[in-house]
């Protein structure tokens, strides 16, 4: 039997992992536990590890400190073992997790993060080729967070089998065939044979490849925990075995630096569970993820009581087919959270309403939340021209996330700030500040599907504004000169303006 | 002195006139009245005449029914006149005034009106080829009913002076510039000197004028009888001084059937007059003019409240910048009449978010509007490209006029119904039927800016349906065959796309 392995040196919020020779008799994810203690001079925490298969258990933990650090593992399969090891300062794109501040978030180390996701449902369980593609796309840097499931998927568009399954067993048989709505296309097929006291480690190793992979790009993976989308009867597990898997997964992801946790996808689809089984889950979350990651709880009707105080960030799906990132005003009034519209529909061309916006009313719909200090994120669905990215991964065909990244980049990345809030200047349009209690001379002002062909300022401060012209579409911007007082802007007359002025 | 004028023969709802010669001593606007009665088999009605300059009054009266009437007039100035003649069927395209049948307008023949209108505010206060124009624009057939002012107007892009006053007197000096706010624009300025009690006779000709024309083009004319947007001080009159006036211009215009009554644009913004006003005013209407033609009432912010009896149908501005035509199905809901959207925004591109809608967003809620049971009314504010349509008429640049002109000839005129209400199959959609009791097999299907490449449809009545593609910005119908049950229907992944499904 081999000996402990782990690293001599780790750096600040990277996956520090023993792993170590154990028991394989019997039922190694069951019957036996581990768990590893991890010292250094500001913190001491212990976690539990995990079985890996092949007679390996690891444990895994993410130091938050530099300097020296201990640790002891403990196994009740038999030899504890200890040792040490040196944590690093992190490395130039390394920031830490992601916390919130107020109602927004930013680094640990303080860098502010900008929110811009998508939806790859179940991209880690496509074929590896469709795999490779969707990281290439992922490389290009449209977004910094994706939405990813644990559990496989079947739904629309969506009913081929995963590339494996999270426990030893058989599938049911399923013909590929959906009949009858929505509600009957998401129940349990019979024929499944699983040991939810097993866990496929394949399964799990694939995911963590890609969260590995996800977090060397610099970004963050969204764990969508549950979701009803489901043939296979992953998602009418019992309560203990809920327990179960919500600690496996926690043992072997929350060291890396960039999980967050979405206890589901639209939770209320899951009939079967209750407030208070959600809450009991997302207890065991906050009690074995020693590091707080990010948690919220995306729905499909009526929202989560996104109040609770296990919940850190809204993740909202929209409730209304004309207004979704007009509601953010209310949002953050009602939750005092950052407000993180997962779900505002898709860019693609699928029968689904969810699934068929154009590029530019999605991307309407990305600058409406910036502009009220919310955020958004993306999908794509595109029949007849490659994959589904909102489920699939692989191309993207669309017009809206180069858009989205000119967003992220030339306006969210260069706010003097942590974060916007909404600045009611006029009724006929969206104009952002700075969320400071200070007024800090910035004004970000969204036309949407206004087309002004000017617009009047008026500014009683005595300071000089630089202003630009922002085509949010064509992606450009203009400096439209130095003003101060009255002042008149001119503009194309065209939709999906901006106008930024920033006190010089 | 003359002698009465009158003609032997008058079409059923046309107008009918007597001219006599009377007194011009003193003030013949304010010193003397002239009343008269027609009688026929089904009606005996009495209303008041008006003094209309160069020493000659008119008494106008519009029959309901045919056959033989007699008339007496009775003025306090002299000798009493009375006469016989005769109303004849109304002619071909003479369908009487417009009625309320239900959430739903049809003229007093019974013939289904399906208000598509256009506002054209101070359109006859304009240089004589302007107004020329205006009627070479509306002989196209965009538009059935145009919302006009009686008084002139001063705006933001309408500050000239109109072509005459309503009143003799003379103007307050007007440099022609705006300083300030809005509100600050709406004032009264010094200098103005009007008699009140004196009718300028020109003005109510023209206005006159163009109210027949509009008859002639089979064209509702929706008068405008109070609004803020002033600097001469007619909205600023006295009780008494409104009420006479409101006698004057019911004396003149109420014989003709397309007249419709707007007893304000924007009512809210004649912040002096209280809902007590508005009722004692509307009391006038109601009593003077006896055809009982539509009355209505619009807001700029607060509706009034629309399910007063004397309210015939919701004359309505929207109230958010998203959503409006959206509301139609409240509206409904709330005041049990028909809903008339009479300002959802222009297609323009100045820079007020009022008036900078693209045609697109324009016909959108058009078809929002209608697919909901309500109605909308069109305009445009297109600066740099002659005269602003909304305001001063003249000729259309915009794209929406043709498309709504196609919704009303090619889809409203062909329902199999006296109107639509909304029929709820789908939330990513917009679905219509006729509103009766009994459904009826006919579904109008609108997808907005939804992008379906397909939609499926389920009938469990056995029923066939021949189903018919519309593109409502391309303009065209493409038949998609015959259906029954489960069925497909193959779309092209664009926006503002429509299916009509029709039992056969």
């Amino acid at each position: 039997m081999s000996e402990v392995t782990f690293t001599k040196c780790v750096e600040r919020w990277c996956a520090f992992e023993v792993s170590c020779p154990g028991k394989t008799e019997g039922n190694p994810f069951a019957d036996y536990t581990i768990t590893g203690t991890f010292s250094g001079r500001h913190e001491n925490v212990t976690v539990e590890g995990f079985y890996d298969g092949g007679g390996v258990y690891r444990v895994r933990f993410m130091p938050s400190f530099t300097g020296e650090y201990s640790f002891s593992i403990d196994g009740s399969f038999g030899q504890p073992a200890e040792g040490f090891f040196t944590v690093l300062p992190a490395s130039e794109d390394n920031h830490g997790p992601v916390r919130v501040n107020g109602f927004h978030l930013e680094y640990e180390d303080g860098k502010p993060f900008f929110p811009v996701g998508t939806t790859c449902y179940a991209w880690t369980a496509q074929a590896p080729e469709t795999q490779q593609k969707t990281l290439e796309t992922l490389k290009e840097g449209y977004f910094n967070k994706v939405r990813m499931c644990v559990f496989p998927k079947h739904y629309l568009h969506n009913l081929h089998e995963p590339l494996n399954y999270p426990y030893e067993g058989k599938p049911c048989d399923f013909n590929g065939e959906i009949t009858g709505n929505f509600m009957s296309l998401m129940q349990v097929q019979p024929g499944n044979d699983w040991d939810f006291t097993r866990f496929n480690p394949v399964h799990f190793q694939t995911l963590e490849e890609r969260v590995r992979q996800l977090l060397e790009m610099g970004i963050e993976a969204d764990i969508i925990l549950f979701h009803a989308y489901d043939r296979w009867g992953f998602s009418r597990m019992a309560a203990d075995q809920n327990e179960t898997y919500l600690r496996y997964v926690i043992a072997r992801l929350s060291a890396y630096r960039n999980v967050w946790w979405s206890m589901a996808n639209e939770y209320d689809l899951l009939r079967h569970l209750t407030n208070s089984d959600w809450e009991r889950m997302a207890e065991v979350v906050c009690s074995c993820d020693r590091y707080t990651h990010l948690r919220g709880i995306h729905n499909c009707f009526a929202h989560y009581d996104h109040t609770r105080p296990w919940v850190t960030h809204c993740s909202i799906q929209r409730e209304d087919v004309y207004k979704c990132a007009e509601q953010v005003d209310e949002f953050r009034i009602r939750y005092k959270k950052p407000v993180i519209l997962d779900e505002i529909g898709y860019e693609g061309n699928i029968d689904q309403g969810w699934g068929n916006l154009s590029g530019k009313e999605l991307l309407r719909r990305f600058w409406e939340a910036t502009c009220r200090g919310g955020y958004a994120t993306h999908g794509e669905t595109y029949l007849g021209r490659g994959t589904l990215w909102w489920s699939h991964g692989g191309e993207l065909f669309g017009e809206s996330h180069p858009r989205i990244k000119f967003l992220r980049d030339e306006v969210l990345e260069k706010i003097p700030g942590r974060g916007l809030k909404r600045s009611h200047l006029a009724w006929d349009e969206v104009s952002a500040t700075i969320d400071t209690l200070i007024p800090t001379g910035f004004y970000l002002i969204y036309y949407g599907f206004f087309r002004p062909s000017f617009r009047d300022f008026l500014f009683d401060d005595g300071y000089d504004y630089q202003a630009e012209l922002i085509d949010t579409w064509e992606m450009t911007i203009c400096d439209m000169g130095v003003h101060k007082g009255a002042f008149r802007i001119e503009m194309p007359g065209k939709e999906f303006m901006a106008i930024r002025l920033t006190r010089v």
